[in-house]
Formats: C-alpha cells, sequence, structure tokens
C-alpha cells in the first residue's frame, strides 16, 4: 500500500511509476480525481499527462463507491471540501428533488485546509478573527463535485461553489442552498437521507428542534471521521436549505484516506476511525 | 433628540408617550421598522398595539431614505444584518438586474451581535471556534430586506435568508447568491453600484483582481462606520455573488443612528464617525 | 466504583453516606483534596463537617503517591492548575534546589476551566482575545500546590499562585519562576527530572534548542493525558524557569480520575488514556 | 521630522547621514536605544558602529524623560513590552519599595507584535490558540528595561523577562512579580503610583474590587495610547504583584512615537491620540 501526499500536480506524474509496481495506492492530490480528461485545463490550467489512467482511479467516497474502492487498487481521495459537498447533495440529487441547475455551496473552512506553508494569507495578525471569502468564483473543488453529482442525476448537474476562510483550525461547514422541485415534505427528505445512509459508519443525519448542536456543527465533528449532515425546508423562499460538517483532515483528508484503506485491504472499515469527536475545543 | 434602545417588544409600548414629546426620536429596536403591521404577527408573533405610528417612522438608511429622514423626527434604525444585506442589494434590484425570487443571504456575524445578556450559545468553550449555522429559515432580518427591496423593485422580492455566528467578535460578511436576468458584465455591475453610491460617505465598492482584501471583508472594516460592497459574476453558473461587509455596532447599529441623528440635526453627516477602521485586530 | 463530580462545597456532605457503601471513589471536588481541616476555613471558607475523612482520602497524582492510590478506596483528584504545577514543581522541591519561600507560579488556562455556566467573564464577546489575570492573590489551587510541595520539601513551602485567563478552550500552561539555591547546571536539573519521572508514562520532559515546540505548550498536548514539563536556567537573573503544560480537562480532571481508576483496580494504568493528542486544533 | 521604521540592525548604519540632515528624528529600531555601548554585543550580537551618537538620543519615554525629548532632536522609541514592563515598575522602583534583584516580568504579547513576515511560528494553525514561552531567557527588552530602572533606582536593577505568545492580534500583559523590602499597604502603592503618574494623560492606575475589569486588560485598552497599571500585594507569600497593559501598536510603537514628536513639536502631548479604546472587539 501507497499513500501519495504530493503536491497537485507532482503525483501526476509520478503515479505511471507508482502504478507499475503492482502495488495498492491511495492518492491525496486532485490528479486523479477527475475523469474526463477536459477537466484538468480547464480547472487545473494543465493537460493531463496520463488520461488512460483516470478511469482507473476510484474516487474515494466509500458511500458512493464502496464496492469499487474493494475491488479497485487505485483510489484519489477527494477534496475536503468536495467530499463534505457531495455528502449533503447526494441523496437529494439522486432521489431527483431538487433544481439541478441551481445549487449553491457556501463553505466556510479552518485555516489547516491551507496547510503548513505560512504566507500572508494565514498570518496569524490577518488570518485571526477573519470570515474572508477567497475563491468565490471558479474554486476547483467544483469540478469534483459536478463529476459526482452528476452521475447521481445521471445528468449534468451545475454548482456554485464559494468557499470562506473562518476562524478556525479543523472543520468545514457547507451551507447548501438548492430550490426543491416540488414541494418538500420532511418524511420525504428523512427517506431520501436514511436511504443512502443508514448502514454508514461515517455518516450522522443531525436535525433537532433544540439544542445548541441541533444543526450539523464542525464544533462537535473535530477529531472524528463522520459527516454529519442535515437541512431545512424554507417554505417561505421554496428554498431547501442542506448542512454538512466534517473535519477537514480526517473525512477530508487522512480519514477518508484510511477510511479506504480498511476497505481496500479487507479491515474493518472503522479500524483507526473510532475517535467520537473531541468536544469541547 | 432622544435615543431608545430598548428591547424589540418594549420599545413599542412606550413609544406613543415618547412621541407625544414632539423630540426627534431614533429607536433602536425592531418595533418600527416594518411598514405593513400584518409582518408584526407573521415575523415576531405579536399584533402591532400602535399600527398608525408605522408609516410616521422612516426606516435609517441614508443611502435609501436621506431625504425623508431629514425631514422626519421619527426614525427606526435597521437591523445589523438587515441593512449589510440591502446596500448589497439594492443597486441590482433597483436595476433590475437578478431574478427576484431566488435572492439568498448567507449570513455571518460575531458575537457581539448576540447581545450582552450570557447564554450558553455564548459562552466561550462552546462559541469559539465556531462557525453554526442558528437560524436558516424564518430569521426577522428577512422581513425587513423583502420591505425594502420590495420598495426599490416596485414589486415583490423574496429573500432566503441564513445567519451563521463566526468566531470574532464584531462583523459582519453577506455572501448573497443571485441569479441575473441576463448576460451580466462587469461595467453593468460598476454602472448600478456608482449609479447609487458614488456620492454615499460609507459606501465603498471593494473589488480588487489581487490582494488579500479584494473582497468586502469585516477584518478591516471594524471600528468605522462603512458597508463594504462587491461583487462576481459566476460564469460557469451563470450567478451573481454579492459581498457586503459592516460593523455590526456601527453601520449595522449605533453608527447607523449616529449618521442618521447628524442628517435630522443638520450636522455634517460623518461628524463623530470618521475613525477609518482598526486594522489589524 | 463512584465518581463524584459535584460542585465544591456539595461533595463534602454526601460524602459520609457514599463512603459507608464501601465503594472506591474518586471525588472530583476539592472538599477532600487537603489534608488539614484549618485549610478550609482558610482557603475556602468553611468548616470541615468531617474532618475525620480527610486523612483517608489520597490525593490522586500517581506521580507522587501511586503505592496509596493502589491501596485505598478513596481518592481525591487534585486542582487542575495544581496538578500542572506540582508536577513541574515536585523534581527540584524533592532535590532541594530552589528557594522555598519564593515560587511563583503564573498560570494561563482556557475557558473550559470555568465550567459549564455562563457568566458575563465567559460571554464570548468579553472572553474572546482576553490574557486576564482573574485572582491573582488568594487562589485556592495555591493550597494544594503547598500541601504538597512542603511534604516532598520536608518543610514549609511557599508559593505565590496567579491564574490568568486566556483565548482557548482547553489548556493549561504554567511558567514557574523560582531561584536557585545555588549554581545549577543543566545536568543536575535532567537528573533531578528524570529521577522522578523516567518511567512515569505521562509526565514527558520537553526541552529542546530549536523549533516550535521545544518547550511544553497546551497546543500539542490537548486531547492527551500527558503533563509535559520543562526549564531554562537564567543565567543573567540567577533564576530557574519551570514549564508545565496539561490539558486540563484531561490530567487535570478526568484524565487523572481514569489514571487513578486504573490504578485502583488493577487496570493498565493507561488504558482509555492513549490518546497521544490533537494537532493542530 | 524623520520617523526611521527600520529592522533592527538597519538603522544603525543609515542614522549619521539621517542625523547630519539637522532634521528631528524618532527612531523606532532597537539600534539606539540602549546608553551603554558594550551592551550591542551582550543583547543583540554586534558591536555598535556608532557608540558617540548613542548618548544623544533620548529614549521615547515621556513619563521619564518628558523634558529631555522637549528639547532633544533624537529619540529612539522604546520596546512595546520593554515601556510596558517600565512603566508598570517605575514607582516602586524609584521609591525603594522592592528587591532590585528579584523581578519577574512574565509578559503576554498578541501576534501583531512578530511582525509583518509569516513564519511558520505565526501561521495561524500553529499559532491559533496558543500560549506559547518563546524567549524565556535572554530577551532583549531585558536591557532597555534595566537600563531604565537602575536610572531611576540610582543602582543596579536586575530583571527575568519571560514573553508568551497568545491568542490575540493586539495588545500586552505584563504581569510582574516582585518582592517587596518591607511591609506594603496600599496606600503607600497608591501613593508611588500617583506620585509619578497624577498627571499623565496616558497611564492609568487601574484597581477595582469587582467587575471584569479591575485589572489592567489588553482587551479594554487596544486601540488607545493608554499604559494602565495595577498592583496587588499578596500578604500571604510577601509578593508584590503588579499589571500593566498596552496596545503594542500604540504605546508600544506608533503612539509612543506620535506622543513624542507631539512633544518635541511643541504640539498638544494627546493630538491625534485621544481613542479612548475600542471595546468589545
Amino acid at each position: 500500500m501507497i499513500f501519495t501526499s504530493m503536491p497537485h500536480g507532482t503525483s501526476v506524474k509520478a503515479m505511471p511509476e507508482l502504478v507499475s509496481t503492482g502495488l495498492k495506492i491511495i492518492d491525496l492530490s486532485a490528479d486523479y480525481r477527475l475523469k474526463d480528461p477536459k477537466d484538468y485545463p480547464e480547472w487545473y490550467g494543465w493537460d493531463h499527462p496520463h488520461p488512460d489512467l483516470l478511469s482507473k482511479f476510484v474516487l474515494g467516497i466509500p458511500e458512493l463507491h464502496r464496492q469499487r474502492i474493494r475491488e479497485s487498487n487505485l483510489v484519489a481521495c477527494p477534496g475536503c471540501m468536495a467530499v463534505t459537498s457531495i455528502l449533503a447533495l447526494a441523496p437529494v440529487v439522486k432521489e431527483k428533488l431538487i433544481d439541478n441547475d441551481r445549487i449553491i455551496v457556501d463553505a466556510k473552512i479552518g485555516s489547516s485546509g491551507a496547510g503548513i506553508k505560512p504566507t500572508v494569507a494565514t498570518h496569524h495578525s490577518e488570518r485571526f478573527g477573519v470570515v474572508r471569502v477567497y475563491k468565490p468564483v471558479g474554486h476547483r473543488h467544483t469540478a469534483e463535485i459536478e463529476q459526482e453529482l452528476s452521475l447521481l442525476a445521471n445528468g449534468k448537474v451545475t454548482v456554485s461553489f464559494s468557499p470562506h476562510a473562518v476562524n478556525m483550525v479543523r472543520g468545514i461547514l457547507c451551507t447548501i442552498h438548492t430550490f426543491p422541485r416540488g414541494e418538500l415534505s420532511s418524511p420525504v427528505l428523512w427517506k431520501a437521507y436514511r436511504g443512502l445512509y443508514q448502514s454508514e459508519p461515517f455518516v450522522r443525519l443531525v436535525k433537532d428542534k433544540k439544542g445548541l448542536y441541533r444543526y450539523p456543527d464542525p464544533k462537535i465533528i473535530v477529531g472524528s471521521n463522520y459527516c454529519d449532515v442535515g437541512f431545512e425546508v424554507d417554505e417561505h423562499a421554496s428554498r431547501l436549505i442542506l448542512f454538512s460538517a466534517t473535519d477537514n483532515l480526517m473525512k477530508g483528508a487522512a480519514g477518508s484516506a484510511v477510511q479506504c484503506m480498511n476497505i481496500m485491504c479487507g479491515f474493518a472499515e472503522t479500524e483507526g476511525l473510532t475517535l467520537p469527536g473531541f468536544h469541547p475545543m
């Protein structure tokens, strides 16, 4: 088993040699996440040198591709905000409950999402206390989200994705604004979410009437491999709002990789991933 | 001049006696912001006891109602997230550039917005490091935003408004997702914003290609009475994203009140409001 | 096994009945930590109603009282800042390396140390971003620290203890300023620390020449049951500075309780306490 | 008037040419703060190339050197933590109330004190939520503090100075642990502080029995040019604890420079420095 955690654009070149070893590979870069070679020049600005390899990689989202991950030697783990968005949207896209043209993901993420290299954007006196939109248009995770949702919808899905930097280290909250195709009731939505996730070890449906943690909340999920998802119907504006929260360093990165490794190696899927979170922090 | 800063629902009862004094009044509560008496049972859960007084109050947004504020004795200051949203949206609604049915305000606000009374939601160990949606549906500021935009549109405007608590004390960022009626170019948008705001002392259009502060950002505005506004066209998803940032204790509250007082009293409008902000903090 | 986590002053009354059950008891309150009944009126302001029980409780610091904890049914867990201070000081007090009259503990603690009840002092807008001294004189943990150090010194030890609230949720850093009795060299100090702690599972000596984490640091310890200790000799001012860091909810509270339970019940001492920390957060 | 804000070690070389212009100069670097040329190799590691110029510079602390600042063309502004420490200690050192050999300054400072260049130490995910000692021995501000206190004491004063990074952007809190020469009463201390500071526009004595802000506190001082000072007698341990708080970018840097400029130019000393602070933030 090889874990590759090279910068985006580096992994792409090293991969053929690694693949030739015949070992199982889990790649944490973006270089083999997208299936359509044309997506690379569009979203990343370079042509993919090994387009033939793209179809051999499975995207490491067990909730959608568990069987293929089990059978594959090659897994590309998804982007942290991509997987968080996809898991919230998958049930309602699959069940054709929302308008596929008008999906808005307003994402919020902690500073560890920016990596370990210091920059002026991550300098404490400039980054502390912020809520800052940083790539409201054209963020690369859009491509992964659209790819996966289009597969589920069996048709084109378009997503507007706008991430914000917020004043914490770990965690992602996605607030997803969608427009229902018709009238939506809570039971229909519960059924869609339970249908997809009722046996999932790391997806929890969070929706309470009262309490501080009645919606998915990074504060309570950090340290765990969970992706909490929830929803609310806005009858006033005919809108369906979805929420999802992950720890970007767990389900958004290393946690997903371990979960995939467990599946690929025939281990218990939750092995090494049982920390229930770390609250308060 | 009387400033009334009573809790919502208290000001409403005290007002007739205060009005009878003939003094100028600036009310910081929500009790005289809405013009349609039916909005109070819908959004606040109580019938307004003095509906006749509602029309006598002007909403304290000088950018929209300066002349009426100057001539009035009675001003109701808007909600902090309402005024921040309205100022971003006013130009594009007025110019009929967006779909009035599908306006989404994803707001983020610091803890001072919750007032001075300690609760479990504002307890440091539960509030520190959070990004938390707290009233994704049915927030009362929706009514103010819709009232003002409908006036500008000369027709019904529907808004989805979802506020989030973030880990800072002061500041509001509104990320507003809208759908253009047709193709939108930057010059058309610049023209709309400049048309409404070019002479405004407290509204700045912020839109740069580079730099940390290329969009409106609470980090750089806190301490000032500015409302910074900006926009970005998402051609990929046919969306127009608007941004606005204020200090909720300045333009979102006391600052607006002082600005209105200056107008009502014939003072220089910027008197007492010239602090350019307070960065870094 | 009974864990009692009642407020200070409540546990004291309930204890005789609990003790009469014959079950093992671990008390997390301050009510049975001090051995001298006269300390209660002095530090807590009330007379202890069951002074005879005090000597039956062992203070839950395995590094100092492991054998007695193993043989006892009754353990009182120490205060979070007390145990953090004691573990840094124990080696140098035991080895008579410092002046016992001039020990200064300048402690810094996160907001979870204040408990779960919201107050104005823990209100986010007043507590965020602070470094605030809150009980520079007369803090109750002083009594525990002096009790334990006096035992080790076989003589009276006087401590000045001043805690500060800092802007984090979990964690304690104690910076301890002491005055050496004579010239001190690093090898002598290493020997003192290793002598006491070399077999300890939860005390680590942290002292590096380079790097961000060259001294004990709550940032890297939070989530674990470790107490990291370190020192630095200030030759210029003839001072010895000690450092210690814990997670106040682990080694400073529940972690110590579990560690004591493991000892009392004959379990592996590290059972349930193997999380190495949680970084970055 | 020239303000020089060059990095330490750069200003030193540029100064002779600047001085030759005959203009008034305020230097914000450390290069002309120390009066004894031997201090530079000891604390900064390099020999001072222009030792003759050192005596021509006045240290920019108006509370101690107002008359000389007024008469001088050359002012060197003190380090941020140095001036904060000196102002707390000056009255008790001048009145010979404490032991001059055993002064301990435990300082806490926000991230803006580290300057604008991003490093791993200021990277948000490593700097957020910290309380971290970073230079417990040998910090350069020690030299300035000792120089000024020795002048006041008319004899040698030795200081132990240990700074900590805390999770805020602006602000310094110094907790200063000292040992009284004899018994100390509050009136004697009040008299010492009032004697030195009663006419000072920017030093406030803060000492209350109740309330959140009963001691000097950066939270309430940030944005202002104040240095708040206070004290507490610890009778239990025969200790005198002093507190001082400043905004490191105001009284600790630019604020002091402006105050000195006002004095040197004959302006009102508080000109441009009247912001009372910025709370809450």
